[in-house]
């Protein structure tokens, strides 16, 4: 994509509005535009991060057996008060009477609606385990929408809901989607922190809430620095027994400093080894049971002909949060840092003086060259300033620069600059393009 | 994927509440189910198709010059009262409160929000011209809704808006769009003509319906034999002059029922050429001059530092009620033939005897090997009897049907089918693999 033409609104002067970093780079990157309070229109360097995201979102999805389906941001409010929800939900449920004056709703989550599909649908054992999931906007009328992205009012969700025939089933899927988070998030260059959450009515352990750590994140974190070591498999057989890897990454300690009590023995006994970071909820896994399936009527025949109420789960994550996220976590004070599989594009070619037909050469043959190869390039062919170009760059973050000026040119160089490192070096211009995949 | 563990939830029967046919075979084929009137859950089948359309569109939409943005579903109801069109839109407009009491909308269009993204960033003639477009989904109460997803309240529309210095850019644009949809409707397998429509106030003759040609089409249309026979270029320079091409296809009579006059001079002309078709309008691009821009005082600095009000258009394409379009276009009596670019699947696998050791293990490495190979391929390893499979996968319509049955294995055949022309042909395995592209 050629800059001249690209709709790219950077901004030199920090925004009032914004109070976080990832708000206010955001903003100045061109990515969104506040449409209404909690309301953002999405600009196209902005989307195509929030595309990548959803991307590896969803692939980890399908990799853990999950299958993907579309449901209606308007619902009717007829099921919500099958499942009780309706009254109970209060005022961030936004509520909307249609032209024949029947009670909708702007869906802030979607159980009700899925388990209607399932009991529709789904008849017999045979058809379990079943995994659902969305990706897709929601609407929740936040009393006060703050913080960009992070805490907006319509924001792009994956919700993903287990069908199982009982609670051995569950917590298979359960596992299932717990290594998949953790592999969604590896793979989107962020350390993840699976904690322990309130399991509400229910109780039991399966509740788990995933935190990313980033300095400047909301909540303080505490946790078993042996949780900042672990990796998460690369490889991993999502038919098999996933329950050791689940018991290994929930052994050690991790806590938010809301339930975090540094007086206790669990705590006192790890003192050494305890670690406080920072951190942002970005996930968050929550087993059910029966609640809505028994509310509203999702049975199956179970394998003696008897009928057996559905064992349900739902697994969210905050994908247009995570855009947000990711920036809280990777960022300098010169701008954004994206890790390589979510950058907008990989390089950001800079033309140091467009005019100079040796300069232009170069930097329109390296241009062609690199997109050839399949390799995301944005080039600067603006007659613009050296300086406003590379605060520029820096500024959107592209892991890669590849600088071109009138004197490299006559010595068959160029310039690349690693964004996250800072590191520059002078190379040939072959040597650039391998390193850059081309 | 594996049909048995594959959500499709076919239905033998016809449903009661599906009046035409793409309804039927929708819900049949278990590709959605209704959720609300008019408002539709895109189970994975469905969505598989959805997302191939959206793909389609997206491509000709880049390649044509436009870049993606996302607006929110949700609007403010203040563009809107500066547009003028708050008060007059009518009860398709799905009005909405929010907690804090403001005036929302679920927007059913987006003229107003683009326009006011534009006014914000955009101030010099030198940034023009400008396409932005979105995929995203709207809402028009109707007051009717039916037909499936062909007028459904909830849809998915690619809706485009273009910006320019004056009336010769926008023609320009205007241009762009129309060999876009062109090519667009090509991809999908679609015989497209565009047709004269109204201007409304603004008057010109730049405002086309296209309408895909389908014998159970809701219009009747009436055109120039010559228009069935074009052909759209494969490859386009959009930078280049399209007027020539615009004229080629705008230059033969087309009209649909509603406009068609059979005793006027420039039909009577033509009777020996013309033919009579039904069709389903999919598309509509529009130009509408400073309507918005000038209420909305979207200004930018012309080449002599004088204020210029932007010439504005708009294109838009219905992207689900192309699925069901697609049905319309392309069914028999066995169900939908599915043209290869939007296919589910390119092939559904049929092992005519699960549990059967020879018949399960070339099943197996047959699915393997295509999947290896990048072919996407349902199959179909339930244990069911043939012909409720055979009728299955003929419903369902993906464009081969590869059959492995017992005595062919013993044999080292198979047998392809291809869907749309309904032969059948015993060929060897390796020969079945590489008419597959594996």
């Amino acid at each position: 994509m050629r800059r001249s033409v690209f709709f790219l609104p950077t901004l030199k002067e920090n925004p009032a509005e914004a109070q976080i970093v990832s708000h206010r780079l955001m903003l100045r990157a061109g990515m969104i535009r506040q449409h209404a309070a909690g309301i953002y229109n999405w600009l196209p360097l902005g989307l195509r991060v929030l595309r990548k995201v959803e991307r590896i979102v969803r692939e980890e999805q399908d990799a853990a057996g999950a299958q993907e389906i579309l449901m209606p941001t308007v619902q009717s409010a007829e099921l919500w008060r099958e499942s009780g929800r309706y009254e109970d939900y209060g005022k961030e449920m936004l509520r909307i009477t249609d032209r024949h004056e029947r009670d909708m709703l702007y869906g802030p989550t979607h159980e009700e609606v899925v388990t209607d599909i399932f009991r529709q649908n789904i008849k017999t054992y045979r058809d379990l385990p079943k995994m659902l999931y969305q990706i897709h906007w929601k609407f929740r009328d936040e009393v006060r929408p703050r913080f960009g992205v992070m805490r907006g009012r319509e924001f792009l969700m994956k919700d993903n809901y287990s069908f199982d025939l009982d609670f051995a089933g569950a917590r298979r899927s359960y596992n299932r989607m717990f290594v998949a988070y953790l592999r969604t998030f590896a793979r989107l260059g962020l350390k993840a922190i699976p904690m322990r959450a309130d399991a509400g009515p229910i109780g039991g352990d399966l509740s788990h809430e995933f935190i990313i750590l980033a300095e400047t994140g909301e909540s303080g974190v505490f946790c078993h620095k042996g949780l900042l070591e672990m990796t998460v498999p690369s490889n991993v057989d999502y038919e098999g027994d996933l329950q050791l890897l689940v018991d290994e990454w929930t052994s050690l300690y991790a806590a938010t400093d809301e339930k975090h009590d540094p007086g206790s023995a669990e705590v006192t006994e790890i003192a050494d080894e305890l670690v406080s970071a920072r951190g942002i909820e970005i996930g968050h896994i929550f087993y059910f049971g029966t609640k809505y399936s028994k509310a509203m009527n999702a049975v199956v025949t179970g394998p003696g002909g008897e009928p057996v109420t559905v064992e349900m789960g739902s697994y969210g994550i905050g994908v247009s949060r995570l855009v947000g996220g990711i920036i809280e976590a990777s960022h300098d004070d010169a701008g954004i840092i994206w890790p390589e599989s979510v950058a907008p594009f990989k390089v950001g070619l800079i033309n140091l003086k467009v005019g100079d037909a040796t300069t232009d050469r170069m930097s329109e043959a390296l241009y062609i060259t690199l997109r050839k190869a399949g390799v995301e390039v944005l080039y600067d062919d603006r007659d613009e300033r050296a300086g406003a170009k590379f605060a520029d760059m820096d500024l959107i973050g592209l892991p890669w620069q590849l600088i071109v000026g009138p004197k490299g040119v006559a010595r068959g160089v160029v310039e690349l600059k690693n964004r996250a490192t800072g590191q520059r070096e002078e190379i040939s211009v072959d040597a650039a393009l391998s390193r850059l995949g081309a």
